[in-house]
């Protein structure tokens, strides 16, 4: 219950962030890149690998994160783009085509900042994809 | 078939993957983490939830994760862990209880370090989960 009303606006972004630029330059410089991570909350876009379904990265690298990059603003940290490659057990199909993931400081801020463009970025992903993805909130432990 | 090209692929996305290291070794030093990463490999390994299954996330990160960390030596440039919290689908249950991940500058390094040591690994398994993890290759884009 209460994990859908935290994830009631995040279905819909399929995809999402921007640069937290500032914040990481200043602690790369110390840095330890998964302590800094540490506590920061993973929105992961998962798009699965199927017959027929296609997937076109470079419109997603270049048009569709930075689109929602720009609506989480400061809140988030980084976000990051994953290509598919073969799944890691003989036999079995890749799991998934790619991956958008969002590292932000703050859920809410997240769901406030994306609820109010839930239609953009709807809209946007039939000019990248044909499937439906997977999305999981996690909790970055290490 | 298919499988035979993918595996072909990534062998050759190994090659990619350590000419990708010296770019990234140069370029950490004004940082960008995400830039930091690019074309490296992660390999994720991300256990499932279900009614019954079960994770020992103090055990994972303490005594599992640290001991694979050790068979990868330096070809694992980092690995990270985090934990599910939630589908980002509202009425949608949680994809994946925990996953954890390594960044390899080559697969062909990660296969052959793991090969000798699979029976310790699996047999581990069974201290933290009752899962069966999916596991995905993939490769950094950003």
């Amino acid at each position: 219950m209460k994990y859908t009303a935290l994830t009631l606006f995040i279905i819909l972004t399929a995809s999402f962030a921007s640069f937290g630029q500032e914040k990481q330059s200043r602690k790369s410089k110390k840095d330890n890149r998964g302590v800094a991570e540490k506590g920061l909350i993973k929105v992961s876009v998962m798009y699965p690998f199927a017959e027929g379904k296609t997937f076109n990265m470079e419109y997603y690298e270049t048009t569709h994160m930075p689109m929602v990059a720009k609506f989480l603003g400061s809140n988030l940290v980084k976000y990051t783009i994953e290509k598919g490659v073969a799944s890691g057990i003989p036999n079995q199909p890749l799991p998934y085509m790619a991956i958008g993931t969002f590292y932000v400081k703050s859920l809410d801020d997240y769901q406030a900042a994306i609820g109010p463009n839930r239609d953009a970025i709807r809209a946007d992903f039939l000019n990248y994809t044909n499937t439906v993805p997977v999305i999981l909130v996690s909790e970055v432990v290490k």
